[in-house]
């Protein structure tokens, strides 16, 4: 399941209570695109926001869609003691890993952030993958602290941040990472503008926010990528330039979730407030860079 | 309430549940030191922490104890929702102000920010501090947005971050700040080592970790600087030193914790995992710290 796309839905609202048969549209179209997982409960999904009840409820939904594509539910939370309560929930719903990220109040230690995993992995019996977002836990993982989780059981990939979109700069960085990590632990990449880079120079698996919405496009992007077609890759990635504009202007969270309401899949999306969506000029922005895209990813 | 010393305690654990006799003791603390309000559910007591049951019966607590002194309840969450919720659950145990800190997983935009405490004090019937708390929150506040929220009715204060330890760059700093807001509005420090400069430059408050601990030695600091002797108010904090150096090194969550339980003041202290409390080594540097003020605020 780590490699190849995982596409990650939003989670679609309707009178303010999460609906769930648009739910399973939005996992049908990541299965029937050919992705190799689903990543539940990630930050598209807004899951730092939801109860418990709630997050297990959307596991079990995607179970349900995901007919044998397997899931990757997110499980972070703030208290080592609710991550377990977490797994626990996610683990009886079905998921065939779990993704966790070290969410922090006090900024945390390498040590703390290695004991939460210890903390973690002890308790689970499925695979886990370790999420690397310091732009929203405000943590910063060094390559030595990957290579200590690393060794623990159960983990099996890592979600990693935005690599340089220069080709050998990325080469050099990933295989830099690899030099310290197990050969069987597996390298995802996230923020997807440096995916198809990412994909050419030894990622095996694209965490992607995109993909939950328009996964077509992406496996067209990764699969050109992993058959050595960089320059089709990055051709296909280009054409989305305005989209990545978009995520680093307004946030990647905004941008998809208005994306998805602007293409029709969805009524409303997942906008906990103080959390506002965007506004009219900028959906108008969204619209304009979804164009190329409507006909591939018809639903 | 919102000038003088607030006197934020941590939060006592006895075998892993909230010790309330002891926490009445802290509190019964820094209220004899003549402190003009307690600060429950800060930063210092790991607010972001409790659940909301907990929060509730914290702020009982201190108000039982508090004899009058104004208590000043942190009310911070994720979601605007559970803020509502919190601030109505604080109103009802009787605080006289709450402090707010807008917290984030995807990162708030200053609109964000705005319309949190637009909508909070819309339904607030006591006074709110604004809590600007970068390390911890992900969000930097700019001078601009301070302006726009001290318009909205109840925001009575602001609880600024450090300023430079340079006397007359914190006088620019403060004044630079005061031109924007309306004369009203007091300003807090916090960032316990720059508190004689600012206090002695023009903010009114000095919302402090140290305050909850030892509040004599605070008191005194704050005194001094409040009745124009700097000279006297440094040179108290200067023999702080030590605790402030290991409050950049460790963070001051985790050093007022163990300076609470090296002075033996709690059995145990609020430390969640994957927080994890001081080593040996580093709490007999916060025992070195602390030794010559355990006469000044002895029990």
């Amino acid at each position: 399941m780590f490699s190849g796309l995982c596409g990650f839905p939003i989670t679609p609202v309707r009178a303010q209570e999460i609906d769930h048969p648009t739910l399973g549209l939005l996992v049908s179209r990541i299965v029937s695109s050919g992705a190799s997982s689903l990543g539940i409960l990630g930050s598209t999904g807004g899951y730092a926001y939801l109860s418990r009840q709630e997050r297990t409820e959307i596991i079990r939904t995607a179970a349900e869609f995901a007919v044998g594509t397997p899931i990757l539910a997110g499980i972070g939370a703030l208290t080592t003691d609710e991550v377990l309560r977490l797994a626990d929930d996610a683990q009886g719903a079905g998921p065939a890993g779990v993704l966790l990220a070290p969410l922090g109040y006090h900024k945390l230690t390498p040590d703390e952030v290695f004991g939460l995993y210890q903390d973690v992995t002890g308790e689970l019996s499925v695979p886990l993958c370790v999420y690397d977002n310091p732009a929203t836990t405000g943590f910063s993982f060094s390559d030595d602290l990957y290579a200590r989780i690393a060794e623990l059981p159960r983990v099996a990939a890592i979600k990693i941040p935005p690599v340089p979109l220069d080709r050998d700069t990325a080469r050099h960085r990933i295989n830099q990472l690899r030099e310290g990590l197990p050969e069987q632990l597996a390298l995802g990449i996230s923020g997807d503008a440096s995916a198809s880079v990412a994909l050419s120079v030894g990622c095996q698996s694209w965490f992607s926010v995109v993909g939950g919405l328009l996964p077509k496009t992406a496996m067209n992007i990764l699969t050109a990528a992993q058959n050595g077609d960089f320059q089709s890759s990055r051709a296909l990635s280009k054409q989305l330039d305005p989209l990545w504009d978009l995520f680093r202007r307004y946030g990647s969270f905004r941008v998809i979730s208005a994306a998805a309401e602007v293409m029709g899949l969805v009524g409303d999306s997942f906008m906990p407030r103080p959390l506002l969506g965007l506004d009219s000029a900028a959906r108008q922005e969204v619209a304009q860079a979804l164009l190329p895209f409507s006909s591939f990813d018809s639903v």
